[in-house]
């Protein structure tokens, strides 16, 4: 039975929003709702308008044979402000700071509507990349790995510090901890990431860059590719960053331990992608 | 300016399934689309017809002035059959077996379109529970824990076996682990979880059913409220379950240790939820 377009453009907008950077044949459509292939794209004109409106993300055409539509989700620039805004505050209430300058994050990464904007806005910087694989190392990485990774639609893989038998075979790299400048050792499941994939690196907090540093031999070990790093949070870190090229939402900028305060602001997110996004909202 | 049908469609549709659960007033669309309140109506009518059609989930009404519409998402009972048996087969491929009779599941579980899918399928069974957090423990339960979360949009909470500063203070509990026969312990963030919550336990694998009872002894130690067990994925057990109520999507029925193979099968999900998913699939 035919679909009617009403029903079309409900069913389209969820099927795209389940499956970015997915590419969809025009053909796959045209069956689905038993419709002529210019009525869909009429229908997808329309998905595309309406998408571009509200910045909820790019509907890209690719034409020939082997062509079809894929949604590319993205965050503009308005919206990217006012989250990494509402972030700065959030991180600057009271009790959250812990010893050693860490920052109480569990309850913002628990929760799936802040978890789905962090991953939207971390995708959106590296929309046109080559990601494969998203690396996180455990416990607090993964919420965010695991975001960003259905807004790329690439698998996430983590790292652990543990050896734990459910992993299988693993591949080991020993790193220092800038924080406590003592070596350490991370492992990664031998079969979980292909030689020549690109890597894309997410944590949840970066003091030193140590962690992160860590990660990045991983990557070379499994003769894959770096290609970018980013942190939801970097704290206050006196002394050399072992880590120079990455990008953070927040930046925690004032940490007084007698008073128990500490003083978020936004991080280098939007100024290393402010004409990226001022592109996405024309 | 007013927004025509086509574009309210698409974009009400996003805004609804990107908030399942959560009761959006008529006064917001109205006011969102300058449309008024009888066009809304129209509207939501549409989407809900075909949500129902596709399986995609109900489209709850609210009536009365603090009223308005809830999308619950829900998977019905021939994609459930289907993606159960499809995740049997994938549990049975060649290479998964680890020594102990644990299973390799990183891949599945770092895979977001599956991911999505338990999320789902587990969410369906708990939709008119009341579910107030997910907890699950560290490492490979985070994803189902993160996944399960978004559908039913409520936070999760991470029980972790290693003590991290970063969590600030815990309760522990000591637990037995039923495969090893060990006292270990596992603790939780002081201030994750709020007296008088209904929570929802999820793992990625169960054997003894020992981590999932110390989740148990955890819930009560918060004097919360268990509301459901659920599992990716239950083992091989030979002796006695700690654990007696819980639903499993697979469950591992034959492991040869000598040919390093093993044969699942679907766990006891479709048998507990038969009703509920004939009921939605009308």
């Amino acid at each position: 039975m035919k679909v009617r377009r009403s029903d079309r453009l409900i069913d389209m907008t969820r099927y795209l929003l389940e499956r970015p950077h997915t590419l969809v044949p025009l053909t796959f459509f045209s069956k689905r709702y038993e419709s002529a292939k210019s009525s869909i794209s009429e229908d997808l004109a329309i998905v595309r308008r309406t998408f571009a409106q509200r910045q909820t993300g790019i509907l890209e055409t690719v034409p020939g044979a082997a062509g079809g539509v894929r949604y590319i989700p993205i965050m503009g620039k308005a919206e990217a402000t006012d989250f990494i805004g509402a972030m700065a505050n959030r991180l600057s209430e009271t009790d959250r700071l812990l010893p050693g300058g860490y920052v109480y994050l569990s309850d913002l990464l628990g929760t799936p509507d802040v978890l789905r904007q962090i991953g939207r806005l971390i995708a959106t910087q590296y929309l046109d990349q080559k990601v494969d694989a998203v690396m996180t190392v455990a416990t607090k990485g993964i919420p965010i790995a695991q975001s960003v990774s259905q807004f790329l639609n690439v698998p996430f893989v983590i790292v652990r510090r543990d050896s734990k038998i459910t992993e299988g075979s693993t591949v080991s790299v020993n790193y220092v901890s800038a924080s406590s400048a003592r070596i350490e050792k991370m492992e990664l499941s031998k079969r979980s990431l292909a030689a020549g994939s690109g890597v894309l690196i997410v944590d949840d907090f970066m003091k030193g860059g140590g962690t992160v540093n860590g990660m990045r031999s991983l990557i070379a070990e499994f003769d894959a590719k770096l290609v970018g790093i980013s942190v939801f949070a970097e704290g206050n870190f006196s002394g050399d960053r072992m880590v120079s090229d990455y990008t953070s939402l927040i930046r925690v900028d004032e940490v007084d331990t007698k008073a128990n305060t500490l003083h978020a602001v936004a991080g280098n997110y939007m100024d290393k992608n402010m004409a990226k996004l001022e592109e996405l909202s024309k």
